[in-house]
C-alpha cells in the first residue's frame, strides 16, 4: 500500500491542482474563521452554516438563527456580528445555529465540497485534528485560505503545525507541506512575535484586534472537530 | 514615496494576482531553466528564445538555431538538447542562438510578458540580479516557476535568497517574501542537502541528473543577467 498523501494547498486559488475528491481536507483560516468556528462549535453551537456572500447571509433574516458576516475584517453593518472569537463563547451560541460568511474562510469551505470530508482547524483544536487525522486512512489535504487568494503566513504555520504533529506517521509530504513545517519550527517559539512582521498582522493591527489575535493562536483549548455535514458545520461524533 | 514592494509569487498560477505592468519580474526555475539561460548566455549565446511548446521549437527547424526541448525532465526526442546546464557551455552556445521549451520555464516567462521588464535569475547570477535590483526604482515581483504551477522549494528557496540580500534596503515584503526569507535560512548552510527532502529532487535524482542539480546551487558563478528584448533573452547591458 502506498503511503497517505500530506499535503498544503497554500492558497483556494491552487485547490484545482489537487484531486480531493478521496482526500479529507482541512481548512484553515486562522485570523479569524476558523478558529471562531472551532471555538463557536466547542461551546455548543448546533451548527455553523458557512455561506458566500453577504446576501446569502442576509436571506436567513428571521430564521431564528444568528447571522454572522464579516468583510475585509469588519462586521458587515447590519449583520449581529463578525468573525471575533469573542462572539463565539458559550452565553451567545449555545444551542444557536449560525449564518456566517466571511472574506477568505467561508470561501474555502465553499471551494472544497467535492472532498471525501471537510474538517476545520485552527490552533484551537490543533492536537484533538491531528490525532483523527492520523486515525484515518484517507490522504489529507490542508487548505490555507490565505488572504483573497494570496499566499498568508498564518495559515500556512498551522498547516505545518498539523504536518509537524504528523511527520512520524509516514505520510507522504509535497514541497509545500516540507516548506509549511519549516516555517512552522522557525517561529513556534513565540507565534505572536513571529507573525509580527506579516502584512495581514498589520492588517489586522489597524482594525484593532490584537486580542482577537491573541485568543486565535492559543493551542488546544479546544478538542471537538466542526466537519461539514450536508451545508452545515456541526461537531463532529467521533467512534 | 511609499517603499517599493519586493513580492514572491510562489506559482504561475498566482500571477493573476498581481499587477506587474510597473514591476521588473524575476523569473526563478531553479532545476533547469533559469540556471541554464545564465548559463548559457555567460558563455556567449547571442540569445535565447523561450518558447511554449514542442511545436513551435520545432518550427526553428532549418533556422541555424539550436533547438532545444526539454518536458517532465528529459530533452525530447529528436531535439539538440534539453535543459541541461552542461549544453550551455562556452564550446557549444558561443555566438549561437537557442530556441528552448521547458515544462515550467519558459512557461512562467510567457506568462509574464506584460511586466515592466523580465530578467532570469538563479543562484549562478544571485549577487549581480540582486545588486542590479537594488539599484532600479522599481517593485520587484520573484515569480517561482514551480512545477506544472505548484509550489516548489527550490525556486522558492532562491526567491528567498535575493529577498535576504535585498532586506535592508527598505522594500515593503509581502508574506510569501517573508516566508520565502525563512525558508531560505532554515536551508542556506547546505542548499543541496537541504533540498534532498523535496518531492522535485526525487524526481530529478531518478532522472540521473544528479550532478546538473549540484550545478544548479552553484552560487555566483556568472555575472551576467539575461533580460527579456521582444522574443528573446539576451544578455543586459548595463550602465
Amino acid at each position: 500500500m502506498s503511503p497517505r498523501k500530506l499535503e498544503v494547498c497554500l492558497t483556494p486559488a491552487l485547490l484545482h491542482l489537487y484531486d480531493i475528491r478521496e482526500s479529507i481536507v482541512v481548512v484553515i483560516d486562522i485570523f479569524r474563521a476558523t478558529s471562531s468556528i472551532c471555538y463557536g462549535i466547542e461551546n455548543g453551537a448546533e451548527a455553523i452554516i458557512p455561506v458566500a456572500t453577504v446576501k446569502k447571509c442576509e436571506s436567513y433574516r428571521n430564521s431564528g438563527y444568528l447571522l454572522a458576516a464579516e468583510r475585509d475584517g469588519e462586521v458587515v453593518s447590519g449583520f449581529d456580528f463578525g468573525n471575533s472569537p469573542f462572539a463565539y463563547s458559550k452565553d451567545k451560541v449555545q444551542g444557536e445555529t449560525v449564518v456566517l460568511t466571511t472574506t477568505n474562510g467561508t470561501h474555502a469551505i465553499n471551494v472544497s465540497r467535492n472532498a471525501k470530508q471537510v474538517v476545520i482547524g485552527s490552533f484551537l483544536n490543533k492536537s484533538a485534528l491531528s490525532n483523527w487525522l492520523k486515525s484515518q486512512p484517507n490522504d489529507v489535504l490542508l487548505l490555507c485560505a490565505g488572504w483573497k487568494n494570496l499566499f498568508n503566513l498564518e495559515d500556512t504555520l498551522f498547516a505545518g503545525a498539523v504536518v509537524s504533529h504528523l511527520n512520524n506517521e509516514g505520510y507522504k509530504l509535497d514541497d509545500s507541506a516540507i516548506a509549511s513545517e519549516d516555517l512552522y519550527l522557525a517561529g513556534k517559539n513565540d507565534l505572536n512575535e513571529y507573525l509580527k512582521k506579516t502584512s495581514h498582522s498589520e492588517r489586522l493591527k489597524n482594525l484593532g484586534i490584537e486580542e482577537d489575535i491573541r485568543f486565535c493562536l492559543n493551542v488546544d483549548i479546544t478538542t471537538t472537530i466542526p466537519v461539514l455535514v450536508g451545508d452545515r458545520l456541526v461537531k463532529m461524533m467521533k467512534d
